[in-house]
């Protein structure tokens, strides 16, 4: 089951050495999920050959423009392009007037519709809820309302093993009850256990994504055991300093985040343009946290035990 | 005196094959201008390497995205990057609140003043006039309120030759007057006639920029005889009729109006995503008007009477 991030966009505020405002598109077995969406995001999305008809939900972590100023014009686009199934957007719940003053402005009949989920920044909360996964929320601190996103797999069931569908002559019915645990009881009275019939299913896979956000440790015990972290790392440690100041973290302490909350691996992002080669924000996070990568436009990274890094 | 035009952005509202939203840089003596400012206008003048910080004037037509939605962008990284000096804006009336609803719901405080003038689509008019040039709307036709804009440089003062100056002896203080088209006395009282003395100055150049309309004479006089005319053509004669129901231009009807209008060239633009080779649209309207460039991003086009083609 594919469950997979690509990075659209990496960087800061300011765009630099083509590197773009922060933007992600997570692929769930072809379901599209786009984290925030920087300007030029439609572009990038071109770019990498993302299919954006499959895109239905939309995740907005702040009102910083480097976070949502290519929204309307994506918008726009699925307009001109004819979409006619309805968008989710979850975001704060400013963005929505400021949606709707640019479609108000000009003349703009949307051919879909937009379900518009406003995100407080108060409590996490379960924003999402389907068949496969769920999206909470984490109260990031920064100079403005600002939540991450949890993406985790629903909880797979059990793999029956199709030798003992067989062997004992199960009937179909009671197949779903069987990978859900159930032990069987086969037609001469004889209980088989469920473990002899089942493996156990794969771990639920999560993905967590924390930008913008100054370092605090308020999140830890709700990123625990993250298979995939994203977290910003606006800054190296020699601006430690700018980067307390400005509510945005370091490439170490975006390790130590990763470190004491024990996932297994971590991307960092949200480079400043002071930063024309990252190598030292690399450096400094594989200090702490050696399984550390750098969100590079492009890449597209899978989020499973047995980690992926894969060049688009 | 340098006068050119560098396209940023070329095509349609859908971006594609790599074509961006309309947007120009008009660049007179390190003056610059912005002309439109579609999503990604920022990143495409980091890539053209046009210096923003000589960025004292942005005109935007009207209040379809892909003519203003890099506009918060831009101003958010000159406000990033500490500019000081003010900004002047022209552009619909609404554009102001669609620029500050974005600024209050992201808490910025701008480090430098925006002068925003409201433009309104009714009748042309003078917006803007210094000692170098003058800026005058044209009224376009389309689905919101659009104008063009005229840029025509200021009438150049006489040049008085050099060595006329030695000879007849002539004093500073007069030489602005001559250059003004006085003759001259010397001090035994003998008229020097201005024609000997000067030479014309250069013909003032013009650059108009007509996008998005239908097809209308209503501004073919006000263009007459101007040295580059960018005008849109969204369609191939293949889809006149869509132009005429999406109030566009076919690249035969821009070329008409160049014709009409006796300029001496034209760029076509705003491009439908539907083409992805551009050449039948050079060749419909170069069977009408021969002049006729691809505003091709990138391009810089001089802005005089012995055109200039260069490639950025």
């Amino acid at each position: 089951m594919q469950f997979e991030v690509t990075i659209l966009g990496s960087n800061g505020a300011i765009p630099a050495y083509d590197r773009h405002p922060s933007s992600q598109i997570l692929n769930y077995c072809g379901n599209l999920f786009l984290i925030d969406c920087g300007e030029g995001t439609q572009f990038r999305m071109n770019k990498f050959g993302i299919k954006r008809g499959h895109l239905d939900h939309i995740f907005i972590s702040h009102l910083h423009g480097d976070h949502y100023f290519g929204l309307v014009g994506l918008l726009t686009s699925f307009n001109l392009n004819w979409r006619e199934h309805p968008l989710n957007i979850y975001g704060p719940p400013a963005l929505e007037e400021i949606i709707n003053t640019q479609f108000k402005h000009s003349l703009t009949k949307l051919k879909f519709e937009i379900h518009f989920h406003p995100v407080l920044a108060d409590i996490p909360r379960i924003i999402l809820d389907n068949s496969q996964m769920t999206v909470e929320t984490i109260v990031l601190k920064h100079r403005l309302p600002t939540t991450g996103f949890i993406f985790r797999e629903k909880k797979n069931l059990r793999k029956i093993l199709p030798e003992k569908i067989q062997q004992y002559a199960i009937p179909f019915e009671v197949i779903n009850d069987i990978k859900n645990g159930a032990d069987f009881t086969d037609e001469n009275g004889r209980l088989i256990a469920n473990d002899e019939l089942t493996i156990a299913p794969p771990k639920p896979r999560s993905y967590a994504y924390c930008s913008d956000t100054i370092y605090t440790e308020s999140y830890l015990e709700q990123i625990n055991g993250i298979d995939l972290l994203y977290h910003e790392a606006t800054f190296s440690e020699e601006h430690a300093e700018r980067a307390n100041e400005t509510f945005h973290s370091t490439a170490r302490q975006a390790a130590s985040i990763a470190k004491a909350a024990k996932v297994e691996r971590l991307i960092i992002g949200h480079f400043s343009a002071r930063y024309a080669d990252l190598s030292i924000l690399l450096e400094q996070s594989r200090t702490v946290f050696p399984e550390t990568y750098l969100a590079e436009e492009g890449n597209t990274f899978a989020i499973d035990s047995e980690v992926l890094l894969q060049k688009a």
